[in-house]
C-alpha cells in the first residue's frame, strides 16, 4: 500500500500562502475531474478554474496524474477526519456506527463529484484507490475488533464486517445521492430519505447487537 | 432507464451459426476492455482475438460503444440468470439470501475482469451501468416486499435492503476476489475465505429476521 504522495514531491511550500494556492489548484481539479472524468480533464482547464498561472502549477504537481493521486489522497483524508470528529465521545459501537454513517452521508451529499473521482481512481491510479479504502477499513477493523473483545457487539470476522459496513455505506450513497433520480421519483434528493436510513441503521444495529440469550439456564 | 440495445440493430442474425459468431466476439470484447479499460481497447484488438474480419464485426455492432453497452447488458443477464438458476426451490428467504451470495460470489470469480468493466460503465455508457443495477435492484426489491409481506423477514424499506445488500456482496467482492491482495496476504485466492462468508451471512441473517419476542405477555 502506498504511503501517501507527499515525499514525492520536495518543493511543496508550507507557507500559509503556499498552503492556500496549493488547496485552490486541488479544489479546481475536484471540480474539473469530476465533471470531465480523468481522461477529458486537462491541466490548463485546472489551472483556468484556480485562476493560477501553469508555471505556479508545476511547483505543486508534476503531471496530470500526480494531482490525481494527490487529491484521492486528499479526500480519504478529509472523509476520515469528518468521520473521527462525528463519533468522538459516542460511548457505544452502535451508536458510533450511527453518526459514522451520518458524517458519510453528509460528507458524499456536500462533495458529490467526489466518488466519481474515487472510482475512476481504480483504473488510472489504482495505489491511490487500493490506500484509500485500506485506510479507511483499518480504523473500522481496530474499531470493531476491540467492541467485538469487550463483547458489546457479535463475534465475527472484523474485515469482513468492516467491508460489510463500507459496501452499505457506499451502495446507499450511490443510489440516494450520487446517481440521477430514477424516473417518476422527484430530482434533486439532497439528503438521504429518512426512511432509508432508518432502515439501514435497524438491519446494521441487529445484524451486529448480541442476540438476546435464548433458553439459557441463569 | 434503458431497455437494452438490441432493437438498436435490426441486422443482428438469428441464425444459430450468426449467434455464435456474435458471443465469439463479445467474449473477445469482454477480454480486451477487462485488460485494457475502455479508452485503450480498439475494435481491431477484439476482432484479432475472436477471429473475425472488421467487416464481419460491423454486422453486429456499431461501435466501440454499442459493443461495451451490450457487453454490460449481457453480462447483467448472465449474472441475474445464474442467480435465478442458484435460489429455485428455496424455501425461505434466509436460504435464498444464503444461496443468491454463493452464486454472485462464484460469477465474480470466475469473471473477474467484469467489475472492472462494469464499474467503468458508469462513466463511459451511464445507461447501461444505471439498468444493470436497476435490473438486480427490481427482483431483489419484489423478493424482500413478499418476504416482508408474508412476515418472515423484518418489516424494513425493501429498496434501502436491496442496496444494502447489493453494496455487501459488492464490497466482499472487491476485497476478496478483485482487488490485489494486500501485501503479507497469500496471493491468488480463488474463492472467498470461508470464515468471511459465514460472517456476511450471520451478520444479514440477524439483520433480516425477526427479533425474538422479548418481555412479551402470551
Amino acid at each position: 500500500m502506498s504511503k501517501g504522495h507527499e515525499a514525492e514531491n520536495p518543493l511543496m511550500p508550507v507557507t500559509a500562502r503556499g498552503e492556500a494556492t496549493r488547496r485552490k489548484i486541488l479544489d479546481a481539479a475536484e471540480e474539473v475531474f469530476g465533471e470531465l472524468g480523468y481522461y477529458e480533464a486537462s491541466i490548463s482547464e485546472i489551472t483556468r478554474r484556480a485562476g493560477v498561472a501553469q508555471g505556479t502549477y508545476y511547483i505543486y504537481f508534476h503531471s496530470k496524474r500526480t494531482i490525481f493521486e494527490e487529491l484521492v489522497r486528499d479526500i480519504g483524508e478529509r472523509l476520515r477526519a469528518d468521520m473521527r470528529a462525528a463519533i468522538a465521545g459516542a460511548d457505544n459501537r452502535i451508536e458510533i456506527e450511527r453518526r459514522g454513517f451520518q458524517a458519510f452521508f453528509q460528507f458524499v451529499s456536500s462533495h458529490r463529484r467526489i466518488y466519481s473521482i474515487v472510482q475512476e481512481a481504480e483504473r488510472v491510479a489504482p495505489d491511490a484507490f487500493y490506500s484509500y479504502y485500506h485506510k479507511i477499513s483499518q480504523g473500522y477493523i481496530r474499531g470493531l475488533q476491540e467492541a467485538m473483545d469487550e463483547g458489546s457487539i457479535r463475534q465475527l470476522d472484523p474485515e469482513a464486517i468492516a467491508y460489510t459496513l463500507m459496501g452499505i455505506g457506499h451502495f446507499i450513497a450511490l443510489r440516494w445521492l450520487i446517481w440521477p433520480p430514477e424516473s417518476g421519483q422527484k430530482k434533486e434528493i439532497d439528503e438521504l430519505p429518512e426512511n432509508v436510513f432508518n432502515s439501514i441503521m435497524e438491519f446494521i444495529t441487529h445484524g451486529l447487537s448480541l442476540s438476546a440469550p435464548e433458553h439459557k439456564a441463569p
